[in-house]
């Protein structure tokens, strides 16, 4: 396939999504993005094209996604004339819909991933989820997505929007779990580092059994004694302290059923 | 080192620690446990006796290792007398000194990690923590520890309790919320399997990275309008909605800092 694509958007997906692209033989003919900085470094390392300017967006594009904070999605899209050629935003939440006003020919690329801009990531195995307005565009970006997965399948903006607030709770904020125990950690001096082994494998532990029999721990064995000793302890982080005492309770509660 | 252990309790730190020390050539030499089917089985699996009569602990143990619920240890070992041999739990919470009453030789040997009966771990990499009352059991301890572990050190009570809130957070509360991101991914009928790659690579992105700066996600973005439509599309999870809440405020003040 001899496509070439627009990035509106030089973040973190939109950085790790180009280069799989062209690391598949796609063309990425022009990165787009408001913030100079970000534009020229993802151009750079794609050895293409840039601009800060929606009036200079190539015309030429086959395919225009859009990989920015979907908060401006509107305001980005609203100065842009598509020429109705395909418009593909890559948001877990936004609605194919928001896309209509733009261009007859529309869809949806989600990739269920976290990204970061300096961590590469191997896209084979990573779920991606179609949607689009027609079969045609549909079978189009189908096609384009298993270039770079084996895993991809069509879900309606209604379940897309499901696997995004999941995403946030397996990932987003287990990431912030591990921040608020590093920071516990370094009120005592002690290194993040003694917990890789145990982050690791209670990810992998998942991989393999159902979380819901994977949990361990003081709240589901019902330990009272041992949760109100760690609040006690936790005196000193009263967010911390509440969080603990909102999830214990929550595990209590799943577990009682 | 020919050393004979016995082992109160049979759960799932006790069934994964008793295996590793095996494995290196220790003699498990029985088992005790209130509940028949775990002492049996095991021992069973270690190919030795067991008791669940607390007057048929073998006297001639070397070492006595405690891992059971942190709230039984006092109740069990009052019925034992250890006749001043090495009295050794395995509880991050509980502080070295609630042994003193049962023994004159007393330690601490905790292995941070989450264990389950049916999941064999590799010892190798998890990080265990000693202490003791005394220089020779605290070498002893040490010199038995390298044996299953390259990730051995001296901590005292009060780190230790730190260390198992820290472990807490970053994988208790972690599973639980795996949980919940099955849980709410069935009530669409999609499958936990979509998250396994999103998951895994959450945990090892911190690998390498320090987890404050692996942050993602709508919160720390501080996208608004998806974490109003997130909670809006969680109304029939008011539980998971609190939560979702919270923690998002609690990524939003962490970064404002």
């Amino acid at each position: 396939m001899s496509l070439n694509f627009v990035f509106i958007g030089a973040g973190n997906l939109a950085t790790q999504l180009s280069t799989a692209f062209q690391n598949k033989g796609f063309k990425i003919i022009q990165v787009y993005s408001r913030t100079k900085e970000s534009a020229k470094n993802l151009a750079g390392s794609l050895s293409t094209n840039f601009t800060t300017s929606v009036q200079d967006i190539n015309k030429s594009g086959d395919i225009y996604f859009v990989a920015t904070k979907d908060a401006v999605v509107d305001e980005v899209l609203s100065q842009i004339d598509f020429n109705n050629k395909l418009l593909v935003h890559c948001s877990g939440s936004l609605p194919l819909s928001v896309l209509e006003k733009y261009s007859e020919n529309i869809g949806v690329f989600y990739p269920l991933q976290t990204f970061s801009k300096t961590r590469n990531v191997d896209f084979n195995e990573i779920p991606i989820f179609i949607e689009s307005n027609s079969e045609k565009n549909e079978e189009l970006l189908i096609r384009i997505a298993k270039q770079i997965s084996d895993n991809v399948s069509v879900v309606n903006s209604e379940k897309r929007k499901l696997l995004h607030i999941s995403a946030v709770f397996a990932c987003n904020f287990v990431n912030h779990f591990y921040t608020i125990a590093a920071d516990i950690l370094k009120s005592k001096d002690i290194p993040f580092e003694v917990l890789k082994p145990l982050i690791l494998e209670t990810a992998k532990k998942v991989q393999e059994m159902e979380p819901e029999k994977a949990q361990t721990g003081p709240a589901v064995r019902f330990d009272e004694n041992i949760i109100k000793a760690h609040l006690n302890e936790l005196n000193e982080f009263v967010n911390y302290q509440q969080l603990y005492n909102s999830i214990s309770k929550s595990i209590f509660e799943y577990y009682k059923k």
